[in-house]
């Protein structure tokens, strides 16, 4: 079944240690690694949200070495998963995009680390994406997280991931479990 | 309630690409990004598992860095995660360590992307680990897998997660996943 599940990167605006609102640098792991989960949950793409021009061009040459160059016949699976990037200057342009596609507009989750108020279960978020007619994008802050207008301005908030007493999951690590749980198909694994 | 779950990474024996029986080189993400996934779930201990003296002071050198050097200052979430972090040369010295430690055989779980006869679900061993007067290890590989020695040693071989026709996670994101789908409250977080 086509996934009505996009994901979204942000490299800006988030917080940086002191709270101010900048841009960060695209990390090479946050690409593979993200590419790679999007991939093996069937998810329908996964955008590089980032308004600096060096880095729009950093991630294409990237793309562009694993897709086409010598990575595609060194290593197959990441042409296959990094085939689900794109890059987008900002949220505003990648919800745009997807509500073009599908001639709806689509429904924005913001994720972080705290809770935050009328924030939404894992259990809500799984039935939500039942209704395949809507797309969704889902919104992983980078630094030290979405701003509160980001998590303002989306039409859900997803609950934190509980630690014991300790919640810092680089994003990479959050993706995976987010996507898990919310994706992962527990039947055939759980025995 | 104290932990009876240790996390190995290892570095050597494991397959490349070709399937020979190599040594990989430690990776900064997989040291951080594990470190913190153990922490988050609350694990007794990670340790990174290489023969290599030269990769077993690179380690200790990250570790120095971010427990007393000016990354504990930088970062103090990471001093609590890396304080986790042990470094030995092989399985067998970790299993002797803990199996000392409880007084008791620690009993291994070895992972993989792959099935294997007699694989245990998620589910299975969840219920497993609530045996809290035995130490579990779990092992990842690096690189293209755990061998298939290692895998025969192991007390038990856990269930692949299973993507959509794709299986090539990284390890750091299946590290994820698994602690998730074996120690993560879903009572708290699924509503």
């Amino acid at each position: 079944m086509e996934s009505n599940l996009y994901l979204g990167l942000v490299h800006h605006p988030i917080y940086d240690k002191r709270g101010e609102v900048v841009a960060t640098a695209v990390t090479n792991f946050d690409i593979h690694d993200i590419a790679r989960c999007a991939r093996t949950f069937g998810l329908k793409g996964f955008y590089i949200i980032t308004p600096l021009e060096s880095q729009i061009q950093l991630v294409q040459r990237i793309i562009h070495h694993w897709a086409e160059g010598p990575g595609a016949v060194y290593n197959p699976t990441r042409k296959e998963s990094l085939s689900l990037v794109r890059v987008s200057r900002t949220i505003e342009e990648v919800s745009r995009e997807i509500s073009d596609l599908w001639q709806r507009r689509v429904k924005r989750v913001a994720t972080g680390a705290s809770h935050y108020p009328k924030s939404i279960g894992f259990g809500t978020l799984r039935e939500l994406l039942e209704d395949r007619n809507t797309p969704f994008l889902i919104l992983f802050g980078t630094g030290w997280g979405l701003t509160h207008e980001v998590k303002d301005s989306s039409d859900y908030v997803l609950a934190p991931i509980e630690g014991v007493g300790y919640n810092h999951l680089s994003v990479r690590s959050a993706v995976a479990i987010i996507l898990d749980r919310l994706l992962g198909d527990r039947i055939s694994s759980s025995e």
